[in-house]
């Protein structure tokens, strides 16, 4: 019998374990048009606490009591659309459940490129086009820049060092703890400032002595007023994500938010969605640079359908380096 | 024997009266060159706050013992240099004092296009520049957007209001107090909202039922935060001041600014200085609109060397209409 995750209540604050259930769920019979999907990956997102309330954003609320969404890869199993055949690879936002039956226009059949099938959930997919759209267009970092990018160990985090390397400009990453900092170093960061060693703008001064040129932000709270601190003139910062207050009840504060004036700061937020049409230039881009070795993927794996809501949590404790799989 | 305000210790939080002193100075005798300028007017600036401290900026600090500075008008009484004639009327940054001795390519001649002097200081000065790039180059307001501007009683406020009204946009200003909200209204905005009446986030949220395009930011805090809160996709903010922290010793804090991510909002600071080679541009269309009556000057005049330093704490108690302005 085929299973989902359901959403059963709404966190306040950080999420635990009786906000999900696990229930077997009824799939209907192929109709036309229709393929039945075996699920082999699915991706672990920090946006998906925001679809845990109830309040209308760029994707829906997750229903109480209904299945959970997120994005997968499977493999087809039975097919009744034309061009789909089963063993095919394919992409969709069926994930948090085992098995799905979908209408063919709703998932994308994998390009056969030689790479594990993983990579669309990663560097190859909506993770690795944020790191680039946001990085390139958003911030518009350019060679010789100094970028600061937190959370740097992490999914979208590791990929914009990466980026941001490959297109020659200096790099500091965040991360927390001498492991993760150890990876950062290893994707060739220029400097590495563990943010659980100490306050983040004291460690940041010390590394970035000239300032910084542009942020890609992860994190929000003290890294971003960190990163006011230290902005130089005509900084960009793309703001991609704020982990520190997706589970907080209370609000930020800054004390360098003045900065934004006197630095001539422009800080912009940015959903990726909104580069879908542009998908072509990052597959091609990031391809060759998957090819030539200088975009490395790295995954955090964790095992079985049953764990999902534990490596979704995880994500809030840091328990990942790169980005956050489960395998089923 | 001409005087001049020193700054006489550094503030911390909001400044007080024996943080100035009233000196006499001794003027050079002219040499080739230069001119010797009684002024009539000085202006009085937020921005000034921030010279007080003693910090790299994008003006330097006021010097501890020295003479303040500032914008000003006054008349040629004596002159070395061509094309300056006794009676020529000019404006310069020798302010906080009732004469000066200047090089002549320190001053800008007063072009005559018989509108008060005053006005230079205020909406065809350096004031009106800060509205007009700020709101139509920062911000990129446009014709039909819905924009809401802070201390729109302001000097630069009140110049905001007319001139989104002059380019056909909605706009909401906020303002204290029943008399400022009336000269608002007076203005020309088509929504006026009293924030010592009750919480900001509501007040707005109650006329601008649709949501903000554009946030023109004076003051900062809650207001941000609000504008935040309400901002539509791709909402543009210009960040001009934040002048509830000029005086603040506590950090900024905010409940709503992970929504930059989601609504897209783009915020950026900017310092007029960096227009001052579009001035010309500026000259132009304000001068068309100040003939035609579609931006009114207001200002708030203060008589007397005396009361410049009690003009200056005014403005951080709300106490001026308009630009406000000291005559001597």
């Amino acid at each position: 019998m085929p299973r989902a995750w359901h959403l059963m209540s709404r966190p306040q604050g950080t999420p635990a374990a009786d906000n999900f259930a696990l229930k077997d769920i009824d799939l209907a019979p192929l109709a036309d048009g229709q393929i039945r999907v075996r699920n082999h990956w699915l991706s672990v997102d920090p946006y998906m606490r925001g679809r845990m309330n109830d309040v209308k954003s760029y994707v829906p609320a997750f229903q109480l009591g209904e299945p959970m969404e997120g994005g997968a890869i499977g493999e087809v199993v039975d097919s009744k659309a034309e061009g789909f055949a089963p063993g095919d690879l394919v992409q969709h936002m069926a994930g948090w459940r085992d098995e799905a039956v979908l209408p063919a226009r709703a998932v994308n059949k994998l390009p056969q490129l030689g790479v594990p099938p993983e990579l669309f959930l990663g560097v190859l997919g909506v993770t690795g086009a944020t790191a680039y759209f946001g990085l390139l267009d958003v911030a518009h970092a350019k060679e010789g820049d100094i970028v600061f990018v937190s959370a740097a160990a992490g999914a979208v985090g590791s990929v914009v060092v990466q980026i941001a390397k490959a297109r020659g400009m200096t790099v500091i990453g965040s991360a927390g703890g001498a492991e993760k900092c150890n990876f950062v170093r290893s994707l060739g960061a220029d400097q590495v400032v563990d943010y659980k060693a100490g306050p983040i703008l004291k460690s940041l001064a010390g590394v970035a002595p000239e300032g910084i040129d542009v942020y890609f932000d992860n994190v929000g709270g003290d890294h971003l007023d960190a990163a006011m601190a230290l902005a130089r003139n005509n900084a960009r910062f793309a703001i991609c994500g704020m982990i520190e207050g997706y589970n907080a009840t209370t609000p930020m504060s800054f004390r360098f938010i003045q900065r934004i004036i006197a630095a001539r700061i422009s800080l912009r937020g940015f959903i990726v969605l909104d580069y879908m049409p542009r998908m072509a230039e990052f597959h091609a881009e990031m391809g060759s640079w998957i090819a030539s070795g200088a975009v490395k993927s790295r995954e955090t794996v964790v095992e079985g359908l049953e764990n999902m809501p534990a490596a979704f949590l995880g994500l809030f404790k840091g328990e990942n380096i790169g980005k956050m799989l489960v395998r089923l």
